[in-house]
Order: structure tokens, then C-alpha cells, then sequence
């Protein structure tokens, strides 16, 4: 982290003014890595799964977010110290102590907790109070007039449930389709102390794929079916047994994982941080504890990777939500949520009408019969029947009076009706990444100290500066072929840099510091035979290409279609 | 604004629960039309001039608003009717009353001006009130503890000042140097009512180029001095006039855009919004009036585009913030943001030098008399002479003592001092782009009415879909060739989309309708010889490829390296 922050990929935000906790600025490295990881991001999601993305706003009004469960249940436990009143999330502060995850436990059980284990406020030793709920999200108010209340959005996903009735008209009604989003999240922590990992405010990507419930089958798990994935159950967990590695058709055959749709998204998630650069052996998948699981989800598996620093950290949550959100926004707002879906074949249904005997219905009502029967069929005829058939009488209130209704009144004729479909609401399968958490893992694992440099091994793909171009000489022939050269570049939109300070060496050097993966080289004999030198970062070999075909080569080299091993 | 509703690019936001002004949502063409557009972006000025992007904080704490003048000048004036107690931007309802453009004039003489034109409530014919300053940042808490004020970011610009040391740094401290951020700012309008282009959310990317305040020149601006601009200047909006055409030479020249510098970024802001396809017609420069121009800025030109329904809006400002900025954080803060430029040449500058003659001296002050001379020479020599020459003594405060020195303790010989450089203030031009006026921009005048067809006619290369594949009859065969014909284009990073219901003239008119400027259809002949069909959107024409070349064709149509009309 000190050698990202001296060479301008992360540093904490607002040090002139001292620094407030939880916020980190991208520097003119890191914002450009972080740039190209959710371009790749949209390579997979959108590009090659098909999905669309949208983008909402960051600012949400209350009654979404009481919909969405954020307003009553985004809380973390908090506890204060009596004497030095600084503030600390519960159960951090209890695993710190005893070791133990406490996660998701009650307040009331963490109160006991601090108590029976004696714990102290960290700091100065004093009491701390009894445990409660902090709301973690940031708190605003809309417009001059009226104060709405607003807060700064807890997740990117639920801008996409709220619109879901245009995204389905977007989609013709169809199930499943997949909907992304990738943007700022917030989270107001009580007292963030893990720099770029406990962030206030955060990049989320997240897909929202909308499924039938009753088919969470994947059209193309084939292709993933013999991956073999490292999964930590969460039964192993609480037996205290190991991971296990498995592939991705027996995690589903043996029902470790509960879906097709739910493991085809832990392969994609593997296949993108190997491809970042992450190897297999810092990577598993965690399942939730069913007392650590958000409070919309039934499945959780958290895709981890592990750094000496913090242990096994979560970069990714890969969670089937089901029909939480859609329900619940349905139940908050004058929308109906549902999707009609067609059943293969129109199916023939037998239903009970109700009938009034009209000989003795019409006398007895005399001008109110037709609005009691009209108020009649609109009760369920099988309630009416049962009340009737077990009780002799089924009550309906009408017009403020209550009438009784024996069996000689009404009789139940069968009926078959051609249903073409359903209503259901979908089921959500969602993979959520954090951008910041993977970026600090790729700074991490991409970091190598060999004989003589330290330097970040990027995949091409990713670097924030792709080729640098060195005039061998700082002399004005070969400085002006090397801007030259750098321009011709540009002009393929590769991103390419110059430098003219120092030695070669140390500009090899200093190229290979902040992980640009290739550099060319301007010498004597560019002038002459139109040929410049490759070098590249890693084996520090060189090749000789004509100046004609660099750009090309440079995009093959970043692309990977070009191997630098084959020249 | 219906159409691209309806389409899938953009909707008010949170319908659902009613709504809320001043927010949207880009929809699955919507968001990735504006992304494309920021990349275009990010292409011009991080890869194409070599500028760096950096990403800091949305959430901002208040010291750093303060600093930048936004605590106290970020304000709109308000007036309140006092009947029916709805608020309005007082000079928007003097504008909508008179026709007069009042924008940055004294509340004081809004509230005047309310009342000589008697203007009432638009909605009630009630009395207003008198006009007061509304702060425009919408303001949350950071923390449990402590409860920090923060703002939500007015502009993106802040985030590059304030780590400006850091930046410094990393461009080796020499000028000039540009480094961007595109991100989310916010402007918690009184009461927006021109949907998305009063946003209370809205996406700038703002380029901050530091400059040597004593040279504002252009290294490249020959690259563009023959470029003719649309210049709409202050003085001849003064006097109602007309807006002039001018090359970018000669506007500098007769210095009606005072540098290079500035002129340079108008021309890369012309280029950019005609490459979306904003013709020369509907594009004009227009100076702000000194009335209207920012706290921080010198002179601002506005790049506009015409509107039926709004006339001519803003979409960029190009302003010279001059060193405000910088300068206001160094007093605020602990930092001093001076840059060190070296002289082309050491300088050598003759000073005074503070020199004690010790015979008087030592036995005057005895013990004291170093510490006494130390205090002296930390204050300029030319003030101690002054007052020498002037007054004949001067008092120096030494440790709660008041000492006057007179003109026989001591002498002022002359040192010659060779200065190597001098730290100034650098000054910054700044590009501003509002992202999301100029995706309404880019709609409003891509949409096009032909006979028979209302589509898009979106450039290829920000067209939220480039290609549509279709089997020409929904046949098994050919349907699986489409497929799989739309998977080699995604593996080609090219957005191909699939579509088999209904004819294919349906089809077809469905992709123009969204702006998709190619489709391949997929025949019978297809499956025999390994060809398809190209359809353009724009000409309607149809041409024969190989399968094996259309991913490759596919990609120079797109950037526009192939052209259709040569086929």
C-alpha cells in the first residue's frame, strides 16, 4: 500500500485537511486500473452475457429504501465507551477480543457478550454501553420545499428493481434477462479502520438477473459444468472442517450450491480474478452462515480472496435474493411487480361459480339481490362452500348489515375455465463485486519483488499506462521519432507515455515500477532501418519490429492475441 | 423525449413511488449511449492529449467546501409565495415574467425587481416574498461519532485540487500537466422543471489543465489555429449582437478569447460534439457576462447547442480559474500548493543583509545579543531600513521587551544571491462537459423522421447497440447459425444483440427505430457459401460478406476505418 500510494494508484482523500476516515481517492494510476477492471467487468456482463446495464440515481427517497428493508434493517451494532465516548461496532470489537465471529447475532447477545467476557473499550480501558442498532446509511434531504428525506444508496441494485416494470416492457416480457449496474455505494461505518477494504463510500458492479422460480437452470452451465471450484459450505464452517474443491456439476449435483444459475455465476466470478491476475490458490468461495445473511437473501456465497494483512477478505457476493425486492416494492408502491408468464399449453382449470337459487334469493333481498350476488361472486366460491358445508352459514356483511346465507340459497355448479399463464413474481440471482476490494487485491497479488526491482505485474490487459516510448538518446532526432511514434500510438487509442529523464536503465526501471507492461525503445538504428525495439516488463526481453507494424503488435501483445514468448 | 422514454434511454426517476424532480435514469440504451460518450471523452483528452484521470470522493467533508468558496457562494436566489407557500428560483420567474435575463444580480434588486414588475406566484397569483440565498448542496453527516457536516460534491474539480501535492508529484513538479475526473456531482435545485437538463444529479467530466499563469500558449495550437468558431462574446451579447465566425488564430489575435490555451480546449470541444453528430448550425460559443460568472473564474466561454424546446443550454463551460483554487486550499488548509518553476537561467538578485556592529551591540545587549540579531535578520531587511531612514529607530519585540534600535547599532551591506527559480500559483483552465445534456444533445438531433421510419441516427461508434443479427426465417438451421454468428462478434468485444420474432422487415425497422447502425441477416445462401448480408441503417443498403471477415468488418464500420458506401 505505501508503494501504490508513493507511485499515484491510492491514497486517502482530504490529507491537507487532515484525512476523514473510510474515503480513498484513485490517483492517476489506480483510477485508470480501476477503469479498465469495470470495462473488463462489462466485457463479461454486458458484451458476452447479453445483459443490459442501467444507471440510477445515487441519491434514493426514504420510501424506496423503506421498501427495500435499508431504512429498518441496514444496521450495524454499535457501543460506545462511557468514559472516552468513541464509538465501535460490537461485534468487531468482540471478535478482536475472543477470536470469535459474532456477526448477525442479537444486540441484546452481544450486550452479554462485552459483559461476560469482560470486554473494555479498546482505547482507554473504560466501560462500554449496552449494544444497539446504527442505520448505515447517509442521510440527506431533497429540494427547498418540503425536506424530503433522502439517503445516499445502501447498493446499486435496487435502481433496478424500483424501474422493473420498464425494464420487463424493455425485455417484451420475457424471462430470464439480466440487468447490471455500476456505480457508487455507501455505507456510513462507524469507525472504518482497514483503509481501501472498510470504505464509506464504494463502487459496487452488480447483475440483477430475473429468473422463473421454478426454473433456475442455466442455459449454457455446460460450458462451466467440469470447473472446479474451491467451496467453503457453510456446514463445514460450523463443524470447523476445511474447503473443499469440487466441480462446478457435482457442487450442483450434490446440492452444495442450490442452482445451476447460482454456480454458473461463482465460474464466471473465478474466471474474471484469474484473468485479473489472482491464482487459484488466494481464491475460495464462502458460503453465508444463516446468521450473517443480508436480510433479503436465502443463499449466499461470498467469493474471497486472501491477503496476509487481513485473512480472507470478501471481494465478491454471489447471492439468489429471490422474490424479496420485487414483492416488497410491490406491497410499498401502487405497482403490481408480477410478470405474466405463458405456460406451454393453455391449461384447463375446474372452478367452483356461485349460483343463486333465484326462487327464494330474489324474495328474500328483494332489490338489493343482484348487488348481493354481484358481492357474493367476488368472495372466493371454495370459501363459501366450506363455510357452508361445515358451518350450515356463511355470513356477508353488506351495506353495513349482516346477512346470513344457509345452503338453500346457493348452489356451487363446476366450471372449467382455459388459463393461458400466470402471474409470479421473478426470482434474483445476483453477483455483486466490489471494485475497490478487487482492485486493492490485484495491487496486491500483481506486486513482486525480484533481484534487483519491485514492481507491479499487471496483466496487459489492465495497466493504466500500456507502452511507454524512449528515445534511446536525448537527443532531438531521436526525441522527436519517439513523440512521433508515441502519437501514432495514441492514435489507435492505445495509452502511451514518453520519458526522457535519466538513464535508460532508469527509466526501465521506473517503467516497470508502476507496471507498464512493454516498452519501446528509439535508437540509431530506428532511423535507418524503420525498426524500433519491444521490451517486456516481465522476462525484460526485446524483440525488433518495424515502426510500421507497432500499433498492431502493441494491441495484439495487450489483447493476448499476440504471445511476446512467440516472437 | 417520449420516444427515447419509451425505447429504453431514459426515464424520470423512482416512478414507482411517484417520482422525484430532478433525478433520471439511463435506461439499457440510455446508459451505455452515455458511457460510450465517455469514453469518446476519455479518449480525447486522457489518451489522445496525455492527460491522467483520477477519482476522488462524491462525499466531501465541509472544511474542503468551505476552501473552495461553495459553502459560501454555491447559492440560487429564493422567493416564497406566501399563499400557497411554493418556492421558485427568483430570477427564473422575473426571466419567465419579462423576458429579461437577470442571473447573478443582488437579491436586493430581485426583490426590487419582483415588485416593480408586480410578478406574482405562477401557480397561485399569491404575493412573494423577498428574495434570500439558498445554499445548493445537499448536506449529510459522515460518522456516528462527532457527526462531521459533509456535502455531496458541487463539482468534480475539487477532488483534483485538493490532492494537487500529490499530483504534483507525480508529474515529476513540472507544468503544464492535466489531470480529469468524470464522475457524479449534485445541485440540490430549488425547483428543476425542464426534466433531464436541470438534473439534481447529473455527470461532469472536468479536465483542470495547470499552467504556468505567465504562459498560456498551446505547444499544439497550430494543430488547430485555422479551425473556424461560432463566437458568441460578452460584449456583443451587451449590446445585442450577433454571434461572429472567426478561426481560432484570429480570435486570439484580436484577443476576444484571451489565450491559446483557452481557445485550444474550444476546439476540442467543437470536435468532439460534431463527431457525435451535432452539426456546425446548432453550436455556438457564448462568453459569460461578467454578471454571471462563477466565484473562482476570469473569463468563461459556454459551449451551447440549440434546442427547439429551450433554446440554446449549455453543455460545456470552458473557464480560466486563474489560481483561486489553488491559493484558497493553501490557506485553508496546512498545505502551501505553490509549485517551484525554475528560471531558464539562475537569477541573481541583489538583497540587503542585516549586519550588527558588534562593538555596540554585544555590550548593549550582552547575553542576548545573538538571539536579538537572529530575531532581526528573520525580518526583511528593506522594512528595518525603512524605518531607520524614516523614523531614525526601530522596535523590536524581543521576549516581551520592547528594544528600539537605532541606525549606529547597525549596517545594511548588499548581498548578491543567485535564485534558481521562484514558486508561484499555477493557473487552471478547465473544460467542463455535462455528460448528461450532452446525451439529450446527441438524441435530440440524432432523431430523424424518414418516411416511413422515426429512428436514431446515432454515430456507429456510440450506438448503445452495434450490430443485430437476424436469420432471415426462424428455421432451426439458420436460427442456430445467427447465434452463433452474434457469439464470435461478442468475442470481438463488439455488442451484437439477437432478435427472431416477427418479419424481418419488423425487425429491421425495430433496430433502426433504436439506433443500431448495422444488421447481418443470415440466408439460406448463408449456410451454402459462408456469407451474410450488412444492412446499413442509414442508406438502407444491403452488402454480401464472408462470415470469417465479419468481425473484422464489423469493427472498422464501427470506428469508421471501413466506410460502407466503398464496399
Amino acid at each position: 500500500m505505501n508503494l501504490a500510494r508513493k507511485r499515484g494508484f491510492l491514497w486517502s482523500s482530504f490529507e491537507i485537511y487532515s484525512g476523514v476516515a473510510g474515503f480513498f481517492d484513485y490517483g492517476p494510476l489506480g483510477a485508470t486500473l480501476k477503469n479498465k477492471i469495470m470495462n473488463k467487468w462489462r466485457n463479461y456482463y454486458v458484451v458476452q452475457e447479453g445483459f443490459y446495464e442501467i444507471e440510477s440515481p445515487t441519491i434514493m427517497p426514504e420510501e424506496a429504501l423503506k421498501a427495500s428493508g435499508h431504512v429498518d434493517h441496514f444496521n450495524d451494532p454499535m457501543t460506545e465507551c462511557k468514559d472516552c465516548m468513541d464509538v465501535y461496532r460490537a461485534d468487531h470489537i468482540i471478535k478482536e477480543a475472543t477470536g470469535e465471529e459474532v456477526e448477525g447475532l442479537e444486540n441484546q447477545r452481544l450486550t452479554e457478550i462485552l459483559s461476560e467476557e469482560k470486554i473494555h473499550c479498546p482505547k482507554c480501558g473504560g466501560h462500554l454501553t449496552h449494544v444497539w442498532s446504527y442505520n448505515l446509511m447517509f442521510q440527506t434531504l431533497i429540494g427547498a420545499k418540503g425536506k424530503k428525506t433522502g439517503y445516499m444508496r445502501p447498493e446499486t441494485a435496487q435502481g433496478i428493481f424500483i424501474p422493473f416494470k420498464r425494464l420487463l416492457r424493455f425485455f417484451r416480457g420475457k424471462l430470464p434477462f439480466g440487468v447490471v449496474q455500476l456505480g457508487k455505494a455507501y455505507r456510513n461505518e462507524i469507525s472504518p479502520r482497514q483503509g481501501v477494504i472498510r470504505l464509506r463510500e464504494f463502487t459496487q458492479a452488480e447483475a440483477e438477473i430475473f429468473v422463473d422460480p421454478r426454473d433456475k437452470s442455466h442455459p449454457n452451465f455446460k460450458a462451466v459444468a467440469g470447473e472446479i471450484l474451491t467451496l467453503y459450505p457453510a456446514i463445514s464452517q460450523e463443524k470447523g472442517g476445511e474447503s473443499i474443491k469440487i466441480t462446478a456439476q457435482k457442487a450442483v449435483d450434490n446440492k452444495i450450491v442450490a442452482s445451476e444459475m447460482l454456480t454458473y455465476q461463482l465460474c464466471l466470478a473465478r474466471r474474471f480474478l484469474m484473468e485479473l491476475g489472482l491464482s487459484e490458490d488466494v481464491l475460495r468461495f464462502r458460503q453465508h452462515l444463516s446468521t450473517e445473511m443480508a436480510h433479503y437473501a436465502i443463499e449466499c456465497w461470498d467469493v474471497e480472496v486472501y491477503t496476509d494483512r487481513y485473512g480472507w477478505i470478501e471481494v465478491i457476493g454471489i447471492a439468489d435474493r429471490t422474490d424479496f425486492d420485487l414483492k416488497s416494492h410491490s406491497q410499498h408502491s401502487t405497482e403490481d411487480l408480477r410478470v405474466f408468464l405463458e405456460y406451454p399449453e393453455p391449461r384447463v382449470v375446474k372452478k367452483l361459480r356461485v349460483k343463486a337459487n333465484m326462487g327464494k334469493f330474489g324474495p328474500l333481498f328483494k332489490g338489493d339481490a343482484p348487488k348481493i350476488l354481484k358481492a357474493l361472486e367476488e368472495i372466493d366460491a371454495e370459501d363459501i362452500k366450506q363455510s357452508l358445508d361445515t358451518d350450515g352459514v356463511f355470513q356477508l356483511e353488506f351495506n353495513g348489515t349482516m346477512h346470513e346465507l344457509t345452503p338453500d340459497l346457493i348452489s356451487f355448479p363446476e366450471l372449467e375455465e382455459n388459463l393461458r399463464g400466470e402471474k409470479i413474481y421473478p426470482h434474483v440471482i445476483e453477483p455483486s463485486y466490489g471494485i475497490d476490494r478487487i482492485v486493492y487485491s490485484v495491487l496486491l497479488h500483481s506486486f513482486t519483488e525480484d533481484q534487483d526491482r519491485t514492481y507491479f505485474q499487471l496483466p496487459a490487459e489492465v495497466a493504466p499506462v500500456e507502452v511507454n516510448v524512449f528515445p534511446l538518446l536525448n537527443k532531438d532526432d531521436l526525441g522527436r521519432a519517439a513523440l512521433h511514434i508515441r502519437d501514432d500510438l495514441r492514435k489507435e487509442n492505445i495509452i502511451a507515455e514518453d520519458d526522457t529523464s535519466g538513464t535508460i536503465g532508469r527509466r526501465y526501471a521506473r517503467s516497470d515500477e508502476i507496471g507498464v507492461p512493454f516498452a519501446v525503445t528509439v535508437d540509431h538504428q530506428s532511423l535507418e532501418d524503420h525498426t524500433v525495439t519491444i521490451r517486456e516488463r516481465d522476462s525484460q526481453k526485446q524483440v525488433r519490429v518495424l515502426i510500421s507494424n507497432l500499433p498492431e503488435t502493441i494491441k495484439g501483445l495487450i489483447s493476448g492475441k499476440i504471445k511476446f514468448e512467440e516472437f
